[in-house]
Order: structure tokens, then sequence, then C-alpha cells
């Protein structure tokens, strides 16, 4: 079975805002086993809408409309649908009493073009919406179902899930899909696929292969489509553990998950705790520990050093260390993850140094240049990377790569035990 | 002139990735006048893509292309391309230098399938990329110009910036149009409408108001379309300054900016040290202001202090404090604060300390209650939030109130000078 998704609305023609909605709406589709063919956002235009609405009937078996039901616009929508679908509009009470009751509660006066929002396709049937005053609708024309949502990402996740999902596993010609995801990290794109390229090109006709980068992380989705789900589970494990097997040190996990999480859910279970020192990721990775739910068990706190003197004051960096060797070099990382490891008393201790840019590269520490240390229980590792000229980006891969660096010291020291 | 965006990647269809890129696209056509038709997600299918480019072709004068040019995959898009250009590959000798000079670099051995990567349409001109190994590409079809580029978000901004946007400045059909944004804080999007109702309701239909909620910001942008641009930006800047006088207090800035941004500016430009002290933040707030080059000029550092040993240890919050109040109390605030400006030796300090959830909560300290304190020269600033059970909604609020705070500080202080 084949869906279109249709995003309406001037907002995200001008970029005001990003279509959230429809990457969210397509993963639940494909995880049903329902394959989006297209994804189109149109303006707030009758003729636009409509032209959208008749291409995909012409390509998709099931269109998902979201967006153009707000108060001020939804006349414009609805009016077209009402042309395309060609059925007037009825009031419904059970919305009516519901949009009437959010004003009560917030002691707000209704005006007519609130209580419009209770107006619906004759034909169709109401998605009701108990968190927000614009209906869904589900309509059901030329064979085709049609589904339509307001573009409120949390009322349109709530209608889906409440009322569309259900409905949609019920119907016929979905494919059983099933997806298998390898998280690999420290090898680039390019280098992954030359290292599987045998694996990959032995994959059969059903099971789809898909690199999905982000900087310094390599997910690899096999996605298996086809009669079984439980076959498919069993195919596409296969072929994962000869992937892990080939991926060797750049393996990092059998799942669709982060590092982060990977090192809170290990540290929480062994009990160790973590602390970070950080100069060119300015508190990135603390922010990224941080930002897990439940991080507080396993991670003690950190130090931005941004400047020389706080490396010293704070981490107790020698002066002599950082005058002979600078900021950003190998003694200088080991001395910030010793001191963190001391000040914050912990098991573990990430040490980041290096030059983000744009400005302040030499010609011997070029902008890139970046030196990571992690301390663990007995000893310390540390290892230079050179990354490229984007601040943002190099703010990034000095994160994961120190994430990596942790990962791979907890398992080898678990490992020894 | 109207543009249509056709992005290329089965991730997308899928829901694995969401596409940031086409809204910030059409921020960029939007303002230099360019008008977006639509905007299409089509998998990494040759009849797909070729269907695209055919339907946009029959509805903009412009069409721009990313994603699909990364190594595992351009083959398909490139083959798909030179179908539909009708004309075949040159391997572009300066894009070979500059992949073979980033494997160079990075002491990695070269692939053919990197290599590949220098490939580009016969007919094309090379858009140059700096950033990464695909370049983009630049050709003329039927009277109407194809913008092809990677998907990468940093490597498409860059060539969109650097290569195609002047390039776009010079072509005829192009709307004058005229945008003026203004940046509130610590204001609702409602209150905010309520508050400008009128001066909305009398703007003329060329200028159109936009908000642009972000958690703890939300930026207005007036948008003018007319003949005259010198005109449209006198028009726009009246209803401003109504605007920048109703919102008072509220108001931050005359431009679409960040806070981190004004705040690095105003310190450079007055010699001002800047150190952080978080708890519930976990260094987002140093993320942030160290996201922007130059930053290390007025940062000079911060503690993400989570475990109230930490705050004691580090930051020098008395024992006493932290058994009486608690972490999350206005004293415990102060003392961070006040700590982090003597640890640091800053002029200023920022502290937070709150409950971001999603456990935590007592009846008492609820998920959701943030306390920061600023620390200015002479004096210390204390303030109590209450935001929702969204615990990265709750990070992301928390740094910009703090942020919010500093900024009134800085300029409070400015003025009494």
């Amino acid at each position: 079975m084949q869906a279109e998704i249709i995003t309406i609305g001037d907002e995200i023609l001008i970029g005001q805002i990003v279509d959230t909605n429809s990457a969210w709406i397509a993963q639940q589709l494909n995880s049903i086993g329902i394959h989006v063919k297209q994804i189109s956002s149109v303006a707030d235009d009758p003729s636009d809408i409509l032209i959208a609405l008749t291409l995909a009937s012409g390509r998709a078996d099931l269109i998902l409309v979201t967006g153009g039901l707000g108060p001020t616009k939804d006349d414009v929508t609805k009016q077209t649908l009402s042309t395309y679908f060609d059925c007037g509009l009825r009031r419904a009470p059970e919305v009516l009493a519901h949009v009437e009751a959010i004003f009560r509660r917030g002691n707000r006066p209704i005006l007519e073009i609130n209580r419009r929002q209770a107006d619906v396709l004759e034909k169709s049937e109401v998605l009701f919406n108990e968190m927000g005053t614009a209906p869904g609708m589900w309509i059901t024309h030329k064979e085709r179902p049609y589904v339509i949502m307001p573009g409120v990402p949390f009322e349109m996740k709530h209608i889906m899930r409440e009322r569309v999902l259900p409905r949609l596993r019920s119907l016929d010609g979905r494919v059983p899909v099933w997806h298998h995801t390898l998280l690999t990290g420290g090898i680039g794109e390019s280098f992954l696929a030359e290292k599987i390229a045998d694996i990959e090109a032995a994959l059969p006709a059903h099971i789809h292969l898909a690199y999905l980068p982000k900087p310094g992380l390599v997910r690899l989705r096999l996605t298996a489509i086809g009669e079984n789900q439980e076959r498919l589970k069993q195919e596409t494990q296969t072929f994962a553990d000869q992937l892990k097997e080939r991926i060797g040190e750049y393996f990092l996990a059998d799942e669709d998950t982060t590092l982060e999480k990977l090192i809170r859910d290990f540290m929480q279970e062994h009990e160790l705790l973590l602390s970070t020192a950080e100069s060119c990721t300015g508190g990135n990775i603390a922010r990224l520990i941080t930002s897990l739910p439940g991080s507080s068990s396993m991670f003690e706190g950190g130090a931005v050093t941004y400047s020389n003197a706080v490396k010293h004051s704070v981490l107790g960096v020698k002066e002599e260390t950082l005058d002979q060797y600078g900021a950003v070099s190998e003694e200088t990382v080991r001395e910030m993850a010793v001191g963190a490891k001391t000040v914050f008393r912990t098991h573990y201790a990430i040490a980041v140094s290096g030059i983000a840019g744009p400005e302040g590269g030499t010609p011997e520490k070029p902008v890139g240049l970046v030196w990571i240390a992690v301390a663990g229980k007995d000893h310390v590792t540390a290892r230079k990377y050179l990354f490229g000229q984007d601040r943002a980006i190099n703010i990034e891969r000095s994160s994961m790569a120190a994430l990596g660096m942790l990962w791979q010291l907890l398992n080898s020291e678990k490992d020894r035990k």
C-alpha cells in the first residue's frame, strides 16, 4: 500500500516552520507496513490544494493531509476540500460542544469563527480531537481513504495515535515490514560502504540497506519487506550479524540508539560516575548526557574550561604544560581528564581540547585539530583527531568521538574484569 | 518568480530524518523575493525523481534539488539527472583535486566511490563545495535554472550562501519584498498577540505579521511585498517602531538574531567576561554561547554542577545552604552565581538550578520549577520560574530565560553608567 502525505500551509513554504509532521507520520506508517511514496507541501491556496490532491490520488492508495484547519484559515481549506470531495459541510454537534467547553474553561467569549471549527465535510467521519478545536476527518473517495488532520503537531499525533493508526492497521494491502538498525561510529560513510560492499551486494531484493550518517556516526538500517514478519525479523538478524562482525571495532550498538543513551544505561547499571572537561566542545557533551532523563544518577558534573587560566585553576592543568605544549595537546587533555576525575570525584572523565574554528588555527595546529582524552578506572587514553573547517560540525564530531572513546573504554574495562 | 524545492531521499520518506533543508531554502528564497510554490520529497528512485522534476518544471520557473548525492547513492541520482537533462557525466578536475585533498588531509586512502563524487553533469556548472566531497550543480534546461545540491545541511547552506543566492539575486522576475524582524522574550505568543492586536489589525494588505515562537522567545516578522523596496523598508520600520514601543520590557532586539549573539557582541565590545554555573540546563547555556565564533573573547568557562557535592566543592555553595534550602532555591542559585564569578574570575555569571523532569518533582518543588540568578558587576538578581513537564523544553526555556536576565542586567548596568 502506497501513501502520500500532503502538508498545507504558507508558513511551510516561506520557511517559517519546519514540517516535522511528515517525518513523524511517515515513521508511523512505515512501522505498520505502509510505504510513503511522496510528501508534498503546498500553500493555503485552493488551486494548489486541488492539484496536490488530484496528483496524490493518482500516485497513492491512501492520502493524509495536515494543516490548513486553524480558525483563521480553515475556510479556504474546508471549502476546497468540499469542492474536491464534492460534498457540503455539516456542523458536528459533538465537536461544537467540545469547542464551546474549551472557551468556557478559558473564560473566553466564543466567536462564530471559533464555532465554524465544528464544521466538517458531510461525507466524512469525525476524528475527534480532545487536544484542540480543529477536528480531524476520515473520508473515503473513489475507493481511497483520505485522512485530514490539523497541523498542530501534538494535536495531529493525538488523532493519529487514537483514531487513525488503529484503523489503518485493519486495512488490507499493507506489506509486512521489519527494520533492524546498527549504530556505528568512527568510520566514514564511504569507508563503511566499501567495508561491507559484498554483504550489501548479497542482500536479497526484498531487504534494503540504508546509510544514515550524522557527524561522527553512521546508522545502518536494514529494511525487509515481505509476507511474514517473523521471517523478515530472522532474515534481517542474519545479515545484521554478518555486518556486525565485519564492522568490528566501529560497531557501537545493535539498535537505533545514541552513544549518550548507551553510556547512561551502562554506567547506571554498573553504578559508575562520569564527569567532563570541555574546551572546544563548550559544554555540548555535558548537554547531550544531561538531556537524558535519569542522567543525574551517573553524571556528577563537568567543567567548561575555555581559557587556559581556568584549565589551570579549575582542573589543575599545570601552567608549565600549557606553556610548553599549548592548550590543544595530548599532555593538556590528559591532565584535563585526570583533573576532572579528581575534582568531580568520578570513575570516568572525558576531556576535549581543540580548535573549532573559524579563527585560531595555525600551520602547526590548524582549525579542526582536536585532542580527546578519556580517564578510566586505571588508565587514560588520548587520541588526536583532524576534523574539518566548520565550527558546528567540529563541535559535533568532537563530541561523538569523545563519547565513542568513552564507550570503548567502558567496554574494554568491563571485559578485563 | 515561482520556485519548487525537491528533496530526494528514502530517509525522508520513512521518517528517519526531518527535512530541515526545505524550510531554510524557502526562507532564503523568500527573503530575496522568490516565492516557493511547492516542496516535494521523493525517494531515491529514478522514476519518482523523473516525475518530480517533470511536474516541478510545469509549476515553477526555478527548481532546487537537494539530497541523493552522498557517496553511497549518488549513482542513482546522477544517472537519473543525466537522463532528465539528456547529458552525460564528466569528472570535474577541480572537484577531484578537492576530494583527494580531503582524503590526504585525513590520511585516509581514497576509493573509487569517493572519486566518483567528482562526476558532474556535462552541461552543468560546478557549484564548488569546500565543506564536503559532493559538489553542487547549476544547469539551465528549457530556459529553467535547476540547482542541484547535496543534502547534508551545512554543505547545502554553504553552497547556497556562496554560490547560489548571489546568482539568484541577479535573476529577473523577483517581487520586491522586505522583512523586518523583532526579537521578544519572556512573553507568550497569545499574550503578545493580544497586546499588539490593534497594531496588527491596522496593517495594510501588503504587509503581513508572522509570529515565530521558540521556547522562551517569540520573533515577530513583518513581511512587506510591493513595487519599491525602499518604500517597503520605510513602511515596515514605521510599524516596527509602533510594535517596539507597545512590547516594552519584552522587546529584546530590532533584528532577527539570538540572545547569545546579542550578549557576545555586547560583552566583546565592552570587554566583559562571562561564566556559567548550570545544574538543570546541564551545559546547554555554555554550549549556546560557545557555538558562536569569537565567544572565547568573552566566555571564560563554566561549571556543570549536577550533584550537590560538586555545587559545594567546585562553586563553593555552602553545605548549610544546600541542606537548609535545597539545590533548587534562591539561596543556592545566588551562591552558585557568585561562586562562578569568583572561580572563573569574570564580570558576570549566570546560574541555573531546577527540576527538568520527568522525575524528581515534589509537591513543594514540582517538575518545571527553575531558579535563575545572574551576578553582575555590583549585584545579583534572582528569579523563580515555573515551566512545564517536558524535559527538553524546560532546559530550552531555562536557558533562554537565563540569557534574557543577563541581557537585561547588561543593559541596565550600561544605562546606569
